[in-house]
């Protein structure tokens, strides 16, 4: 494992993506091999992007790798899909796209997806990402696929978090119904030659305005993603809030913050797995027939099993 | 407190609100009461009663009761509102939906609020039903504020699940997006004297049509609450839904699914509670900064609180 995180730090991307994978199962393997790596962490900005389902994230992803990969600096990928059973390096999707960057080193991408439950992935996306930064990546970004909470859960937990939506009639609208306009630091109008374009900025802006004073009022930026239109102003407003948070220690806080929320979220994990443990079973059915019966309270159920 | 729980099951008004108000304080006297309440109830049929804020929610439970009460049987109201941080009897709004019911025996209304979490509005809830059951009320409403998610769960966890809309251009979309669509056994547009009534239940009709063949098809019923129009039909469907129900052993696997479902609920938070005593204070905030330092990874640190 020593020799595995060694390769990992010197930047191989096949010891990544075994790392990768050791991580994703988890276990013994994966916590030792956390532990190992967690010493080189810190050093990776993160990017989150998220949206509905549609509106471009992956296009808009890959040529963002393409903008920073013609500034020099190594890149990694984390596509995550709470809504996939897939995982992993293989599936088609990663070999497609990375088929653009195939003899570029300087490129990592991997997708992620549910290995059981959905907390789990929230909990394992953090870990995915310190390896990418073990492995020297000065910019990972976090796409995740749809809009439900876990995906915004992990793409609010980035340093920088960019929100894409469409033009066209209440899609603003529905990135406020999301909790989106909360977690955004930046915009993205994506698939801005189409009609509504203005309209949807309009509205995201006045509902913006609606939110009050912002330390940091984030900016809407046009792209037509597929063309590479707007992708250098989107570059510009990611690396514009980077340095916002970097000018008075903003980003140090927050990701003090983020690490207190982190444990606090391991603590919840397991004592919520030993919930689960301890609610399935003949034991539980057994109480829960008696509390059927009214001959215990569901309280009195509760205590005999954390008895145990 | 055997002497009060004996008052309770005798119906006395007074011993009731005592009881409530000793079992949203928790501790070990709730526990006691409600243990010995517990072979009392299971009799109570219970009506969830949930939409938006301002869709008429109140006025159709006062007209609802009115109605129970012709019919003879008696009925306990709980209206919870996990915004307010008042609790219990004394507040104004129950002593003026009170003044219609005052010399009636038969009907006890009370409000719950938050007293600290959330989770606690949840977890009262059906400790209050038992207290309401036990004293023999043969209905026991529980109307729900907002159309949070606590809400919503306490308003799914009822036998019947009635969900209010106002006609208007996107209201149905709106409780579709609350997920009410999905909990819903019955539909009321409120104030259908407005104008989009009928879209309204049109468009609430073929969202129901889009979610496929259901074992029971929630009815759509217009009303006016302030008028006292369509209180027969709506209280036709909840009693139509009740017999769906019990027709053919429904209702008792609805309820000890929920019974799971409690005492899960109650180990779950339990744990939590657990969790957050241990992610407060110098021992967290002493392994927060070695994982920030990066001497700890969080899981370490994680393991280090709950070994403790």
């Amino acid at each position: 494992m020593t020799t595995l995180v060694d390769q990992v730090r010197s930047g191989d991307r096949r010891a990544i993506a075994r790392l990768l994978t050791v991580v994703e199962t988890g276990g013994q393997d994966a916590a030792a091999a956390l532990a190992s790596l967690y010493p080189y962490t810190g050093r990776a900005y993160t990017v989150g992007i998220t949206g509905a389902p549609g509106s471009g994230k992956s296009t808009l992803t890959d040529k963002l790798v393409a903008h920073i990969r013609r500034g020099g600096d190594d890149v990694g990928v984390l596509a995550v899909d709470p809504s996939s059973p897939f995982s992993g390096g293989a599936i088609l999707g990663d070999r497609v796209r990375m088929q653009d960057h195939a003899s570029d080193d300087g490129v990592f991408i991997r997708s992620m997806a549910t290995r059981g439950h959905l907390g789990g992935l929230a909990r394992a996306t953090p870990q995915a990402v310190r390896v990418l930064d073990a492995a020297g990546m000065a910019w990972v970004l976090i796409e995740t696929v749809g809009v439900g909470q876990v995906e915004v859960e992990i793409a609010e937990r980035a340093d920088t978090t960019v929100v894409v939506v469409n033009p066209g009639w209440g899609d603003a609208v529905q990135a406020a119904k999301a909790g989106l306009l909360e977690i955004a630091d930046c915009f993205v109008v994506n698939k801005a030659d189409r009609p509504g374009s203005a309209e949807t900025r309009r509205d995201l802006e006045s509902m913006l305005e609606l939110a009050g004073a912002l330390d940091w009022r984030p900016p809407v930026v046009e792209t037509v993603a597929t063309e590479g239109a707007g992708i250098d102003e989107l570059w510009e407003a990611v690396t514009e809030h980077r340095a916002f948070l970097e000018s008075d220690g903003r980003l140090v806080t927050r990701r003090e913050e983020r690490t207190r929320d982190e444990v606090r979220a391991v603590v919840e994990d397991t004592l919520r797995a030993e919930a689960s443990v301890r609610c399935v079973g003949e034991a539980f059915d057994a109480l829960v027939a008696r509390v059927v019966a009214r001959e215990l309270t569901p309280e009195a159920a509760a205590a005999a099993l954390l008895a145990d």
